[in-house]
């Protein structure tokens, strides 16, 4: 069937990892059609794979089976799992990684059922022999229940809140009566530096009558787009995920402010 | 409709930005064929971007569809524009990203007509939200006059005699009556330096007795291949982009010899 | 047809030649499937190509044709060759680059007849006037001895042994009665070392009763996977190519102990 597959990973571009995966895909579901999200996840860095694949997921359409391998886990007891929710497939490890992309509602499975992997299964490339195999199997129809043993609930990437001790902890902000705590949780390849601040949160008073703080430095309200301020200068605006950004306007925010993946930025409602 | 579709933009590889815009297009028309041009643009550079889009158009069948984002004005009143040259189309910014590719004979359409966006258009990602579904409906045979309203002119890259004092002004080179005038447009992954100076420029006296100067340097001649060089040497051809190009024998000139993006070329015809 | 058809070379993603050669594959075979393994083969490194095509090919399935541009002799006499071993193709230039990929039963044809090439052949670009072109027609069911002279012999990497002096003369590891010498072949993005040495080489003794020497460090036998080991530790194993690699778990073995590629790897039997 010609089902979309997206595929995203930290394998980056330059090793055959991922056209391996491709080629076990195409060998059981020749029709497939395949697209990259991104392979330049950080090595192992399942908080920034769990925002961009939720940034990338309500763009495809109704049938898609995005397939996810950021598995700083293989060989572990960690379980391989897949999701539906809506009409939407996900396989990926249970480690987190699907926490932002799925809503509220979803059914999973253990991937266990060994006649939907590879043959043999190493104990290092569970992406090749047992997600791409079973994401393949998924696209032909296999029903979701018949790919593995249910499972209750899944690894959810934990709170800001209880980790702001470490840099990458980069799940949810946190908020106060009168502030927003949040991180930096992607620099994109302009520099731009997007929080884990939703849109949703930012009530109107945010946009009019607040200070922001990041690495040292303050901006003053939340603008609309980049050509509210003139060339080169900064501004905080929302950005196109619908999170709260750091931005220069034709500049780089991250290399002209100093800011870092995981930087604290403060949004104080102004007295 | 099978069209094919290709995707040149400065979003890079490691944002979800392309993956994005695939998404989108095949939401649209699930039967489209996507093939990237390049993503790795220099962030902003429209000149490049014309260039290295310029190098590929001719190689595509008629019919493709050439979707372009370099947008450093995204958000003002630029212009998304539709075009049609012969049978191929382009999808860009009017910013005169398709000065090199389009010939002198197109019909363009201002793309104002919102039924063929996205319902939420934001102010930061057009290359989602206008141009992405505009070209996916283009590739199921919406005819260009449907897609918005007749555009008289597009803007044009400025020729570099305008421009000498930018550094990245490598517009169209500059002749005299015994000497070429042009600059490095693009460094290719193996240091080759290609120049703006196209082969139809290169009378035969420049192949035999002519001196190019480079970064300090001076070569003799044009050559025909690599190989009529030893290895490690540096010299002059035509490459396969059918413009003057400076390379080294199995080795980097762009390291070789310390030339950058935008450096002056001139060919001189010898006494 | 749709046959699948992949692509690796050492083109990189930042130039457009890449998709040149996709635009000229589909303009003559539309319905082709095209699978990137990687194009990030360091320049014109025939070796470490040979080594990442063989990684990948047995996950293709039956009937892919691969094509493969590493092309250091590009405009000298060396041959533009197709070889079919089983039901799978390729298409190469005759510089040893499919050593490690073919069987040893395979017949080969030298791509000497124009009409399979882009009627324009440069100097400089085979792998867009002749390696895609000729590709596509194979895709087309253009039977393999119609497209060229049959060819004997392909050219065929050097075992290690008599190479041990150029650094990256990694081709075939060394065997002696209680040891066994190769070299660092590949380093992924991950930072695991990949070495020549096949599993088959190494006998249960290896495993258990073996010191591995690898830039000025010694590690105890190999282990299964990457948690026998804490978190940060380095470790040998089988990698997930078949191949011995040294590896850290969740960390860089590269950096962490310094390797580079073609660095020597000496695995012996304890006394």
């Amino acid at each position: 069937m010609d089902r979309i597959i997206t595929l995203t990973t930290d394998f980056g571009t330059r090793d055959p990892y991922v056209g391996i995966m491709k080629g076990v895909i195409l060998g059981i579901n020749p029709r497939a059609t395949l697209v990259d999200i991104t392979h330049e996840i950080e090595p192992q860095n399942v908080r920034q794979g769990a925002f961009l694949l939720a940034a990338a997921v309500p763009y495809f359409p109704t049938g898609t089976i995005h397939l996810v391998v950021v598995d700083p886990g293989v060989g572990t007891a960690r379980r391989p799992v897949a999701v539906q929710s809506g009409e939407t497939l996900f396989v990926a490890p249970d480690n987190g990684i699907l926490s932002l992309a799925l809503g509220r509602e979803f059914r999973a499975v253990h991937l266990d059922r060994p006649e939907y992997w590879l043959p043999d299964v190493s104990n290092t490339f569970h992406g090749r022999d047992i997600f791409a195999p079973s994401t393949a199997h998924l696209s032909l129809g296999v029903p979701l229940q018949a790919m593995g043993s249910p499972v209750g609930d899944l690894i959810r990437l934990d709170p800001i809140a209880r980790q702001l001790d470490t840099p990458l902890a980069v799940g949810l902000p946190f908020r106060t009566r009168r502030a927003i705590l949040g991180r930096v949780i992607h620099i994109d390849r302009f520099g731009n530096c997007i929080t884990n601040v939703p849109k949703s949160m930012l009530t109107l008073v945010y946009y009019t009558k607040s200070t922001l703080s990041i690495a040292g430095r303050s901006l003053q309200g939340i603008q609309r787009t980049y050509s509210d301020v003139e060339r080169g200068q900064p501004l905080a605006l929302v950005g196109s995920t619908g999170y709260l950004e750091i931005a220069v306007r034709e500049g780089s925010a991250a290399s002209q402010l100093g800011i870092h993946l995981g930087d604290q930025v403060t949004l104080t409602i102004s007295a």
